[in-house]
């Protein structure tokens, strides 16, 4: 029955922090390439957004101001616009579809020197934007205008592992990817994995609350974050750097700060509680030829799997036609194309038992005829291989010049639909086919498990007949499921005047009320969030 | 070498939704019987703590106000203290420690009535104290001198309940047992368990962040909780009854509201995330001769048992004999007495599986003499007597008279050291012994898993001299190790004064500035938290 089932090697467990530099560091390669060859040329976000205005209450930087921040900090801390010095990387965003103008940018190397930064930005009224790894999706970390940007780059030890209770304490500038491999090395895994590990930094996955590919199994960064240090708006500094799991006295400040997109106050610490490293890892790739089916496999799934499911995901057909044509000497892992593919993973402590847990599965399912081909990995670069599958789309989508994204929260059963309807509406308007038309294709894929649809449009060039093809028509038909218009992307620029398709008017009113509360005069990452 | 392990039954599945229902209504039968059995005589908190004034901003209840409340409430919605109506249940406290003075009870039928009430309160400076199942322990729910109770027991409606996401969305007042046993017959688990469920209202579990047996396996209900309806003090209806596993669209003001215990708002609403129902249950219980050693096996029992481990329970051998006086019929699980004790639980979604697990990790940590004796339960009647050796324990530190709680998070290795401090300073003071010596003895038990200690100090009375060798010392104790003076009990009136052991200057002065904002008049649970 199991026709393309592999049969898998067992007895060897696989090398799981080797997998993770390999892969992240692919990514990084395509990343850079990316970024460097688009077509597209960034216009300034003031001019893309017109309507949008510099807010005259904040100062325009002075040379009283510069030597200011040069009595304070070191010349490797200050990077200023100049000749010899292009500050592209710190005024563009990742997707190249917003751009500032800054013109100064610090890096501060204590949580003391950013504290002096703000208070006296705090009381200059000088705008400031943090900045982590600058691999945001929504335009959330980068300036609209002149605002200083502040990068927490050099903040960037880990403070402290406790290999008993798995808590680590680091700055918020350490890369993912490095705080993982320094978990890993004691056998612990941190509790989140995403595609921009190799560049993000811990304190900006949590100022986003980024999901990531393992909420499924470890839920959120609100139930793992322990603690918190953050500088507030004024320059005090608030050490909550916490390590119990368990404390219930008084209200839970840091959750305040998990999601605020450095709108409150500037996360310079995180305390986090990892998870045991699984001893023993599965990924299997499957067909499916409905999105009905998705939806019963992974019903199924959560039964039969249940522990140890890691990972549900799954790509639609276009989405691994665009992946293919990035991963071009990479061999398709099954034989023929389908309209749904499902990328499972399983992690647990005993490698027998995963591998029965998960042969059992697949034959039923197979039998049944809800899955209709798969393939399981037979050794850890077959486990790369096809997680290259999933990890892909997100460049892939990019590479014919530009991507609309879209990450949005629905019910399980309308989460395909918005795909469709999205396709339906730009062949509608015209929009879609080979060049010159602008739009390649709408693409659906994502974390089945949390209800979660990545929506991405991809395109030759950035235009407002797009935009306005897309944009509100995707919230509006989200709101009507009661979904989520950001589910892990967050607001940023680009969403934030679309919050009320998910917010009542009174949580919106409750949530300015907090912003004026702990930043009344504005200063962080203004023209952003709420 | 397993001389006392029994052979376990394999293939047959534990009833489980049996055993809530089994074990927790027995635990009501002994929490009655203590009720109304116990000899202390509940004396008035403004007694007990003189230097506790009224505050005179707080109006006096008058004929009008009852006027208005009878205009919006039925009878049935009132209860006024009269010589038929004693609201001795609503005064007074479990543990009969606090005794407030309140003549007026309401109890509304719904969360518009709620509003109503609180927006009256709020105009008129009516001090209320919310109410769920009044199983708290540290007298968070009961009022001090005279305010108005607003009890959440009429709002007690399933909502929705979604089979295939697992989202459950109830009316506050639902008690957790039914909350439970709802969704186990549609193969899910409510994600929290503890002792109180027969009485306590998911609404106050959520205004407490109750933490109880499995929040090992699941976590805390800041990860949990997808969604509250709040009432604000001013009678706002705040409607964020979401039911997205992921949503970034702005501050997630529901964590404000978890753990607040009713101080800025009353929940009215909860939804949340429930988990699959285990197919298959273990439960052994262990001997081990030093603390030392319980941290051994918690070690081994993390990385061996993994991702099935979903309580790891410690008791010594005080806490054993004091159960044993309640548990009288039952034989003690072991042949011999020894220092201390474990409970393990495992569930999972295949039996054999776990057997396996949990038999390879006893035969290793027996084998290696870290583990000197245990017993497995062999059916779902052995696995609930197994569990009673635990659960009993609270009611046992109560049946003396009467008992003091503490129950703190501390590092695992200095875990035990408090209770063996705290019973060499009470020997000191010669307050141990028989009676008439007014201390029974302080044990110690609890969820290592989560650095969680519960220190009991068993006495036959309540009084000023126990209490003063008792606190601060507990406190400072606690702070010297960096830990958590309430883990999971909260603050209440109690630990109001106590909060400074856990948290900075800073903190307390952000939740004080927070209390403010969201309750300017102060009116919601006077005289607590912080």
């Amino acid at each position: 029955m199991l026709r393309n089932i592999l049969v898998r090697s067992t007895g060897s467990n696989f090398k799981f922090a080797g997998r993770y530099m390999k892969s992240s560091a692919l990514l990084g390669y395509y990343r850079r390439v990316n970024y460097y060859s688009t077509k597209i040329q960034t216009r300034l976000t003031s001019e893309n957004y017109p309507d949008v205005h510099r807010d005259p209450r904040f100062k325009k930087l002075t040379s009283d101001d510069l030597n200011y921040f040069k009595s304070i900090l070191s010349e490797q801390e200050i990077l200023r616009a100049s000749e010899s010095e292009d500050l592209s990387f710190y005024n563009e965003d990742w997707m190249r579809k917003y751009k500032g103008q800054s013109k100064l940018v610090l890096r501060p190397k204590s949580v003391e020197k950013v504290s002096l930064i703000l208070n006296y930005c705090n009381d200059e009224k000088i705008a400031v934007v943090p900045q982590g790894g600058n691999t945001g999706l929504v335009g959330g970390s980068v300036p609209i205008f002149d605002e200083l940007i502040l990068s927490l780059a050099n903040l960037n030890k880990i403070r402290d592992f406790d290999p008993v209770s798995g808590i680590l304490k680091c700055d918020a500038g350490v890369i993912l990817e490095n705080a993982n491999n320094y978990v890993m090395e004691q056998n612990y895994m941190f509790p989140l994995d995403l595609g921009a590990k190799g560049s993000c930094h811990v304190g900006g996955v949590v100022a986003t609350n980024a999901g990531g590919l393992r909420l499924l199994r470890y839920g959120s960064l609100h139930g793992s974050v322990l603690g918190l240090e953050v500088v507030m708006p004024n320059g005090q500094i608030v050490n909550s750097m916490h390590s119990m799991r368990k404390d219930n006295t008084g209200y839970d400040l840091k959750q305040l700060f998990i999601g605020s997109e450095g709108t409150i106050g500037i996360i310079t610490g995180v305390s986090i509680l990892t998870v045991p490293k699984p001893k023993a890892f599965n990924v299997s790739y499957l067909s499916v030829e409905s999105f009905e089916d998705v939806q019963k496999v992974f019903v199924r799934a959560r039964q039969e799997l249940s522990e140890i499911l890691s990972a549900f995901e799954f790509m639609d057909a276009k989405s691994q036609v665009l992946a293919k044509s990035q991963l071009k000497d990479a061999a398709f892992p099954l034989e023929d194309e389908h309209p749904f593919y499902i990328l499972i993973e399983t992690s647990g402590s005993n490698k027998d038992h995963d591998d029965s847990k998960l042969e059992t599965f697949l034959e039923n399912v197979m039998e049944e005829g809800i899955v209709t081909d798969g393939v399981v990995a037979q050794d850890e670069t077959e486990l790369q291989n096809l997680w290259k599958w999933r990890e892909m789309i997100p460049e892939a989508s990019q590479a014919n010049g530009g991507v609309y994204k879209y990450d949005v929260s629905l019910p399980l059963k309308d989460l395909y639909s918005l795909v469709e309807a999205t396709n339906a509406r730009l062949s509608e308007a015209e929009l879609v086919g080979d060049s010159p038309k602008p739009v390649v294709g709408a693409i659906g894929y994502g974390h089945v498990g949390d209800g979660n649809l990545h929506l991405n449009v991809a395109v030759r060039e950035y235009n407002k007949n797009i935009e306005k093809t897309l944009e509100p028509f995707v919230y509006e038909f989200v709101s009507s499921k009661h979904g989520s218009v950001s589910a892990e992307h967050g607001l940023g620029f680009q969403k934030k005047n679309y919050i009320g398709y998910s917010k009542s008017p009174e949580e919106v009113k409750m949530m300015k009320d907090l912003k004026v509360h702990y930043d009344p005069n504005g200063i962080l990452n203004p023209y952003k969030y709420i």
